[in-house]
């Protein structure tokens, strides 16, 4: 275990992980990452409020490296121009066009820097040695060799690291590792360069316990498991985006999501055993969130022949074409020797996963496909769900008091999941959340139920 | 001397530089560098249709690699950006950001061709192995390692570099050649890769026996030595820049100057040494052309003491200010032991030469300063000049024949300039473009005179 410190400007954090005892000190010189995204950068004043704030992080003595992402709408806008010139933008080019949009960013941060009498250069994905695979627009990470940002910031510079690319390793061809990846870089980087953590600037102070835009009662979250962290991930919760938080539990990684326009303690997404060394997770909740997503559409097979081998066809037929099957449920053959099959996927894979299917229709010997795209998706993240029986009832109590009807359930060993209507979605979230006491002003935990 | 030869695809371009007999064949297959400016490629129609264009090139089997700049207004945009950020933007930054506009460029043209079915690929200046100075805004070309786009052009790719750009070869920061320098770049690249001959794409047919705004009986030069273009562009025609003839000269690369928007041959820029091997140039006219340029001020100093050393400490004080002093004449001493200094500077560097000259008056020892921006420089530019005496003589009496006063003299062994009132300028244009025969439709030249 990495030991987690808080960086000595955070005038408010007083956050339990910091250890002061480790070194006998309370306020230890940290090498931190800290990544900004494009609405922290969004226009000229946005850059210089960011510089002044890693001026201040700078000025503590910490060593410090940045990931940046595009200013704004700079990506949308690069990709609208490339669309104009081509219907379908040349791959390896478009990753060229994109790139450029980061390296603007964190050019103007290091200007904006050195104004304020702080060194700082800025760098190419290339230049501060993201090594990817060669897939342009989706490029994994293969390898980093930081040596060059590493001297920079022996040297006392601020190193500011262009996020979201890297360079291929066999063809030296600039790629991109997929929208949202800036986060991905910087946790990355981190590892690579052994900081003490990696702080995530967004626009909200944190990871909460529900969307607050449907749930005015959440609450943000001081701490989270790297599991629970992937489950809120892969089921809506948007702050984090999944590899990033992948990359952080296997490379143990602290990372400190927190917003730029405060001060504030964010949301630190660390490993379990770090939770219940610190005493465990807050007020022993079993639930630590409620996620939903209304991005999938439901695809019902009708009439699939109950037969050994038929289900397996199916979702080989789905999965040739590269289409990201999320729930699944297969109703209980009611005589005829005809089941249905029920999955969900998202909207925009919807159209081509029905295509695949009718076009293997006699292959299956399916009657036909109904198409639902008014669901939703409900999930309810612990790993207080592990110790705690009786999780699965609550949370279906809680759904039938609100009146919502449940259509698909999935589950994983920390995570419950239930399809339901879209319009339904709201209130099952809101009822979730109260059951589970997370709501603010009104945290004691109350369930009981017997088996899950 | 490099063979030069026509692109197959100038259904109009008959020009006699064409060697049909040096391999026994017309049409030869040649390996071209064609370089494209931000007029035209300002947006994305612009871009398809330059795409079209080296469609064309390429589809008659010639090797083609592309120099391009930044689209239309990018780089100033970008500057503007920069100094919203920055009162003095760092230099390594806006070398960082300024380089991305024409990365854009590269990308998005490589996109246009891939849709037209000709392999194309783009490259940083790093990537096509433009090896720099590190003098951030100004570097010089050091070398150039071209394998990379060597490679990528052997296996049937049109290569798209990124003007204007490089890598420092000490640092391996991104640097930029100065304004306009993409045109070096591709010279540059054009010797390096063994390039037939280099085409620089502009908004213009060639270059002119002068400023058709000014002329309008101005001719194209079909062909032009590169000692004359030299001259002529550092006496103010501003269709090439005169490090990239330079460096064409040295490396005896022929250009090609010519519009973008039309299949009319341009102007060749090539060694004396082919124009006389040819025949000579166009009705063996003196003088190839006359230019203007209203961009500098003339400074006098008044009453510097006639003593030795006197001139030179003036002229010590103004270099070490890094101001590139033009024209320069000093009057001739009338008694009193003092005497008046006067020289040309650009206007923008006026102002700090005057400064510099008034913290050295005591050392120097003038009485006072006078500043005359109301000037302007006309020189006519002619290999011709060296065998022809008189030359002189004609151009006076044409200008005293249109009522110009000559302030200045200064001359080269091709080159004649003076400077006269701002408001004279055109009627001196105008009177030695008559007076040599370069008007259209009146080429008979007539002058006298002894001696020059």
């Amino acid at each position: 275990m990495r030991e987690v410190k808080s960086p000595a400007n955070d005038v408010s954090l007083d956050f339990s992980l910091t250890h002061k005892g480790h070194k006998g000190e309370a306020s230890q010189l940290s090498r931190i990452v800290q990544k900004f995204g494009g609405s922290s950068v969004a226009d000229a004043e946005s850059i210089k409020r960011v510089a002044r704030r890693i001026a201040d992080t700078r000025a503590d003595g910490h060593e410090v490296m940045i990931v940046i992402s595009a200013m704004g709408d700079t990506t949308d806008e690069l990709l609208e121009l490339a669309h104009r010139v081509s219907p379908k933008p040349n791959a390896r080019e478009l990753d060229m066009l994109l790139t450029t949009g980061e390296r603007q960013s964190a050019a103007l941060l290091a200007m904006a820097l050195t104004d304020l009498g702080v060194a700082a250069s800025s760098y190419t994905g290339s230049q501060a040695g993201v090594i990817t695979t060669n897939q342009h627009g989706d490029a994994r990470i293969l390898d980093i060799t930081p040596q060059r940002v590493i001297d920079a910031m022996s040297e006392g510079d601020v190193a500011i690291v262009a996020g979201f690319q890297g360079v291929a390793r066999e063809t030296k061809d600039i790629t991109t590792l997929g929208r949202g990846a800036s986060d991905t870089t910087a946790v990355a980087l981190a590892a690579a360069i052994g900081a003490d953590f990696c702080e995530i600037y967004t626009d909200v102070d944190g990871i909460f316990t529900a969307d607050p835009r449907v749930v005015p009662a959440a609450r943000q979250i001081p701490r989270i498991s790297y599991e629970e962290m992937l489950e809120l991930a892969a089921s809506g919760a948007k702050v984090l985006h999944l590899r990033c938080v992948e990359y952080a539990r296997a490379e143990t990684v602290p990372i400190h999501v927190r917003s730029s326009f405060s001060y504030k303690p964010g949301t630190w997404v660390v490993d379990q055993s770090v939770i219940e060394a610190e005493g465990g997770n807050m007020e022993q909740a079993v639930i630590s969130g409620v996620a939903h997503d209304t991005s999938e559409a439901k695809v019902t097979v009708v009439g699939v022949p109950d037969q050994i081998g038929r289900a397996a066809k199916l979702f080989r037929v789905i999965a040739a074409k590269n289409i990201n099957v999320d729930m699944i449920v297969q109703n209980i053959s009611v005589g005829e020797g005809r089941t249905d099959i029920s999955f969900t996927a998202p909207m925009g894979e919807r159209e081509r996963a029905v295509d695949a299917l009718n076009l293997a229709k006699a292959e299956i010997g399916f009657e036909n496909i109904v198409v639902n795209d008014a669901v939703g998706k409900v999930s309810i993240v612990g790993v207080g769900m592990r110790s705690h029986p009786g999780v699965t009832a609550s949370f279906f109590d809680a759904l039938a008091e609100a009146g919502v009807n449940i259509d698909m359930i999935s589950t994983s060993e920390i995570r419950i999941s239930v399809v339901v209507a879209v319009d339904d979605v709201k209130a099952a979230v809101r009822a979730a959340h109260t059951a589970f006491g997370l709501d603010a002003e009104d945290v004691a935990v109350v369930y009981a139920g017997t088996g899950r």
